[in-house]
């Protein structure tokens, strides 16, 4: 078998035979195909795509190119959740703590990440006390004691996944819908999900900007998944403003608290339980999806979802007692509000413009080496049809820094108030199960 | 600036400015900008193509990205000739000759090759103490004296070509008409031809195998070298058989001599007249292309043109005695005729498997390593459309090694008589000014 055969094949737009596939990813692994010979192959396939089998060939292979996780030990259906990424994305935290107390498996292995705000492993860091640095046995025992634990990233996970998306990145193929949801569903399968639940933005604060790619990437994950013979769903999520209210650490911790409580944002609130219904059920905790809703509202309403999150907390060493008392957490020394300059109505949020001014008030890394300033970050008081008042405040922003000026220039050149009424976005624009 | 995003600008259709292209390429030739991002962008020009004036902006940042040969003080419009290859082509040889026994100056630099045959100096090394090592001014002076000599390659010519060259061999990004028509005319443009006639060979035994395909490159090329200032022509001619009889290096020769004298393969002949016509006019030695046909014909007639070709061969070393006497060249030890099996027309002559027949006979490089035999190869007794005996002979095999059955089966196997009438295919199919 020679590359440039196959790399001929794609761009005549034949389909890759598994063999070949294989022979390209273990290659490519290895180093005994190059960088150049990649990047012309992924080049050919954004022009040329990947057919269904293609896709799960290519995700399996990468799945193969490295270490797998082991979640045979714990009992029960092992479901994970993935989120495409946009901005005050608080799901993870309130999600795992909610489906749990359903008894759903919660074996999250998570990373620190770059962009407006931290990880989930640096959310939690929030909570004094609170590390990821545990073995793989404990985190087994603590997942099958308490249904959650999160562990940090370790293992050699999709080597080929990682070197091929660093290639992409530098050879303008990223945008390619095959790539996407094979690197994404690769890393999912590796870290071992028996069941996954997609959470696809879509908007213009999403990776996908409208409607018809985010479905695109969401059938292509859910029926990679499912043809590899992991039971996939994925729903498609509103992104054209921030999801919540809170866009920071601390501050989406205490969201999250808020939501397990039931007193959290509209829009958060409804996507956690629209992806936790699906989990619950794929989980087979519910006999349908209107069954697992309701058990998890009530499992809110009654406050043992609030409660699994205390536990989840103090068994991986962190202060339970911010669930009551928040304040304990990293608190900013500045407190700023962007108020209203005109009458009206909330007509845009620039969800990224948005993200990047907590990034500026030190929320986020824009660098590996950035440390994050875990206190502060933005808390929209208004949303998308909100009726807005000259005076009344938008944003609070939350800083260490007194100066805010540019972060508030900003927000005021990304927050659009229109004098005619707006109608709020939908939230959730569609569920896809095949 | 950066790659990744002129990688994408090309990916998505758009026109990369003169300024970018140089990058690239100065980028590419300095080490700078790496393989993968190249073979990322040479594959997003397959697909995407390139304008006309993107390819004449490719094709002078190639020439500028190494040595330009000054033909300065050569008197005269200096034409090249370029033919897109074939098998069995042995128009070099007579045309430089021919155009040159009418004051046309021509100055070649001329390589080795891999392929069926040697390329023009392997050729020429059939003729005993014929060498192409001379200085830089002995060239320049045997020009201007003879109006023909021909140089060993030299210099960094073209460097950014060559490595992209290497470079699409690999990704699978070799057929693509921009990147091939800027190569050609990039190399043509850096030997210092002010005006450049194209030979594009089209049909089963050319690069481009039809003749939609082979107009597109002639096209191209012709509006590149227009477009920088070279004026240039394309006539576009028939490859679906093996131009003239001989396939094969001192064979070539021979049939070169012959053609000089009027007593040459027809087909040979009449592409050497309509090449030749161009090149005299475009030289400004005829005031139209009938003209200078007649100049043509008068110095085969007269002998001046077989004259100038022994003139040339002596002033760089060579035995001119050849002329008169081709024996005098290597002679292969066993002569072997290909007898037809049965009555009919020659209706197919596979010219690339017939070619390899005459390399399996030694008469061409495999690897840069092979070492040529100059006596032997092929001689074709019959083309398409002859009429043939059963017994008749329709090649004579020119060989070293007594047992030929190999070629003969490969020859047998490539070379298709039918028992109705055929027609001789087209010889000049298009002649293309702009």
């Amino acid at each position: 078998m020679r590359m440039v055969d196959l790399i001929e094949k794609k761009r005549d737009g034949q389909e890759l035979s598994t063999e070949e596939i294989k022979f390209i990813i273990n290659g490519y692994t290895d180093g005994s195909i190059p960088d150049y010979q990649v990047s012309a192959l992924t080049m050919a396939i954004y022009f040329k795509g990947m057919t269904e089998k293609e896709r799960a060939d290519l995700t399996m292979a990468m799945v193969e190119s490295g270490d797998q996780i082991d979640l045979s030990q714990i009992e029960g259906i092992k479901v994970d959740k993935h989120s495409t990424g946009g901005v005050g994305d608080t799901t993870t935290l309130v999600l795992g703590p909610l489906v749990a107390a359903l008894g759903v498996p919660i074996a999250k292995m998570s990373g620190r990440g770059l962009g407006h705000t931290g990880g989930t492993i640096d959310k939690l860091e929030a909570v004094k006390g609170f590390h990821v640095e545990i073995e793989n046995d404990e985190f087994i025992d603590l997942v099958n004691k308490n249904k959650i634990a999160v562990i940090g990233q370790s293992g050699n996970l999709t080597p080929a996944d990682k070197k091929l998306y660093a290639l992409r990145d530098v050879t303008a193929t990223v945008d390619s819908i095959p790539l996407i949801a094979s690197s994404i569903m690769s890393k999912k399968i590796a870290a071992g999900a028996d069941a996954i639940v997609l959470d696809v933005k879509t908007g213009a604060g999403a990776f996908m900007k409208t409607l018809d790619d985010s479905r695109e990437l969401a059938k292509a994950m859910v029926r990679i998944g499912n043809n590899v013979g992991r039971k996939t769903m994925a729903v498609i999520s509103d992104m054209s403003q921030p999801l919540g209210f809170a866009i920071g650490n601390a501050l989406e911790v205490k969201e999250a608290i808020d939501t397990l409580k039931g007193e959290g944002p509209q829009d958060l609130t409804e996507l956690c339980l629209t992806l936790g219904s699906h989990m619950v059920y794929v989980a087979k905790k519910a006999e349908s999806l209107t069954e697992a809703r309701t058990m998890l509202e009530n499992v809110i309403k009654d406050g043992s979802a609030l409660e699994k999150l205390k536990v989840f907390l103090s068994s991986q060493g962190g202060d339970a007692s911010i669930v009551d008392d928040p304040s304990k957490m990293p608190q900013a020394k500045y407190i700023v509000e962007l108020e209203a300059k005109e009458d009206g109505y909330v007509a845009e949020i620039v969800a990224d413009e948005v993200g990047t001014a907590a990034m500026l008030l030190g929320a986020g890394r824009a660098t590996k080496e950035s440390v994050i300033d875990l206190a502060v970050g933005l808390v929209l008081r208004k949303k998308i049809g909100d009726q807005v008042k000259k005076g009344e405040s938008i944003v609070t922003i939350y800083s260490n820094f007194e100066n805010v000026e540019e972060v508030k220039e900003k927000l005021y050149r990304n927050i659009r108030i229109s004098t005619t009424k707006i109608e709020a976005p939908i939230l959730i624009h569609e569920e896809i199960t095949q």
